[in-house]
């Protein structure tokens, strides 16, 4: 059971509360500065690749590498000296993020010398727990369980909006990715139009799906369990593995054994193993260098149409940006200018390191 | 003119010379290591991007930051520890890459999982003069535009090879886009088929010209120029500027005037403005914080598959990852995952800082 409670900022922004429990101690919610954010993002179309550029130019001011001792994901201790949450009994926080590419209130783009539109999406901040030392891994298997229902009652929130339709939870998680807070915290992009990569993704499972009526990545993870060779966790109702097709040397995804095509269309017992595949992975990245992993996350689901989904497949992509304990990945020529990724490891003998990462739930 | 001299390195690499003068004072080419590179590739194909990823798992041990005594891509002084390179009159050297993502040689591809091919591309390397302590911005327009014939020279080449699609020059700079050697050198990757984004504006442009019967980049650059906002250099034949639709905060593009789909179809004007376009930007991006400015500069052209192709437009990107004087750009969720590029900077301003760096060719 997932209790939540909806609270508004001073400065006019959303707040969610999730709990397994009823939400009774909180009354206000908190914001680090009353002025509401005047965001007003627009996006453009880029005419060469076709696709949506977002610019938010007050960006540039965001936090970047606060002292120690202001922690804006922390709970607030000091009401002269708010956070971005409230003290109370509850699990998962979610919120609107103060500098977002994409709002709802967006309006009035600037013209160009090419097609402009406000960039009516949504960009929300999940703080994944009031612990600002944990990290995802770290925590226990139900309050993962409980984070899988978060993303779905949020997806289902935001697909209300008639302007989106498209929503991605993801996870930038170390300084080598760029993250600024080490607060264990993800976000969600809510788009008002299915992004390149989940277009492109759609468009794969579709053709497949309808010539051979079967949902392509199920058959995929079927194909990798039967090839045994870069599994990491094989349970009842969930998987983890890196693919035959890593473009990343550390790439591992974690999925359903079945095609779900969305958080909120996982049963119970999915979703319990989803979790725990979820957390292998997390513990088996801690643990193969005795090091925090630096990673990007993101979960993949169907489109926010209001259409069913039959060939769409609920999945976590991860993509490390270390190739070896000491050295990183860069993205360069062939991967940024082509698109084309070249992966100096094997995936089968990336699995093999992971695979020796002993974990215990 | 261009004069071209071919030689084989003793471990069955070819390398190529180039200069405005015939080349009489060079015998033999040398290379760092006599045993022949085993560099057999591979492709697999991603299922649910709908692209191929190469997989070349002996580049794990490619060079990486060398000592400074070293220079691999120096003239060979000392026969008994030799370099790349040999001594003798030329200005740019072109050869094949000892640690190959895609090659020519490629064979006998693994099975998996998913569909797999043998990697037959090419990798070669092209150094931009004889001077390590050189660059790209600092070298003559007459060395430019030799390096422009270079590039056509060599597009011209790949492409005879019937399992080249596409032919991709672009240039890594910097420590920041993890490069290794500060030797001024580029690369250059031949495709055995069109890659992602080099396809994705194949089809931008073509159906653009069959609607309107103009090339898209020329009628985009004609509105730039009408605008006036973001241009950095307008000559006769050649422009620079950044995009209304940038990605990147300091992203810019260099191209001709009108479209011209590779660079064996510039004529003499257009490639003599085209190198003043490209050294302004590269003196403007220098000046910028007077300190060497890194970037990835990638030179799209029409694909190599021997028809003529009137919608499409030569032209470079440069993808800088500075979005301020001391901040990354780095790429996370929207980037990476959705595919959504969200610019913390308007264009109109980035283009005013680079307006402002005065440059003299």
């Amino acid at each position: 059971m997932l209790y939540a409670k909806e609270l508004t900022k001073p400065d006019g922004r959303k707040l969610f509360l999730y709990s397994r429990a009823p939400i009774t101690s909180v009354a206000a919610a908190p914001s680090p500065s009353p002025e509401p954010v005047a965001a007003n993002p627009h996006l453009r179309w880029h005419p060469l690749r076709g696709e949506w550029v977002a610019y938010a130019s007050y960006r540039q001011g965001r936090t970047f590498m606060p002292p120690p001792e202001y922690n804006p994901l922390a709970v607030t201790r000091d009401a002269s000296n708010p956070t971005e949450l409230p003290q109370g009994d509850y699990d998962i926080a979610v919120f609107d993020n103060r500098f977002p590419s994409l709002t709802l209130q967006a309006h009035d783009p600037p013209e160009s010398v090419v097609k402009t539109l406000p960039a009516n999406g949504q960009c929300e901040v999940v703080v994944f727990t009031q612990d600002p030392l944990s990290s995802l891994a770290a925590l226990p298997l139900s309050h993962i369980e409980l984070l899988l229902m978060v993303w779905g009652a949020r997806t289902t929130a935001l697909a209300e909006h008639p302007s989106i339709q498209y929503v991605l939870p993801f996870e930038n998680r170390g300084v080598e990715v760029g993250v600024t807070l080490h607060h264990p915290h993800g976000q969600i992009y809510a788009y008002p139009f299915i992004p390149p990569v989940p277009q492109r993704m759609h468009e794969q499972q579709l053709t497949h799906y309808r010539e051979y009526k079967q949902p392509l990545l199920e058959q995929l993870i079927a194909a990798e369990i039967k090839a045994d060779l870069r599994m990491l966790y094989v349970g009842e109702h969930a998987v983890a593995f890196v693919p035959a097709w890593a473009r990343y040397p550390y790439e591992v995804w974690v999925a359903p054994r079945k095609a779900v095509p969305d958080f909120s269309s996982l049963d119970e017992p999915q979703r319990a193993d989803l979790a725990k595949a979820l957390k292998t992975v997390l513990l088996k990245y801690d643990g193969l260098w005795q090091r925090p992993f630096p990673y990007l996350m993101a979960w993949y689901q169907a489109p926010t149409d209001g259409e069913a989904h039959p060939e769409w497949h609920l999945h976590a992509e991860f993509y490390p940006p270390y190739r070896t304990r000491d050295r990183l990945k860069y993205l360069a020529g062939t991967e940024l200018a082509a698109g084309m990724f070249a992966n100096d490891a094997l995936p089968e003998e990336k699995a093999q390191e992971l695979q020796a990462v002993a974990v215990s739930l």
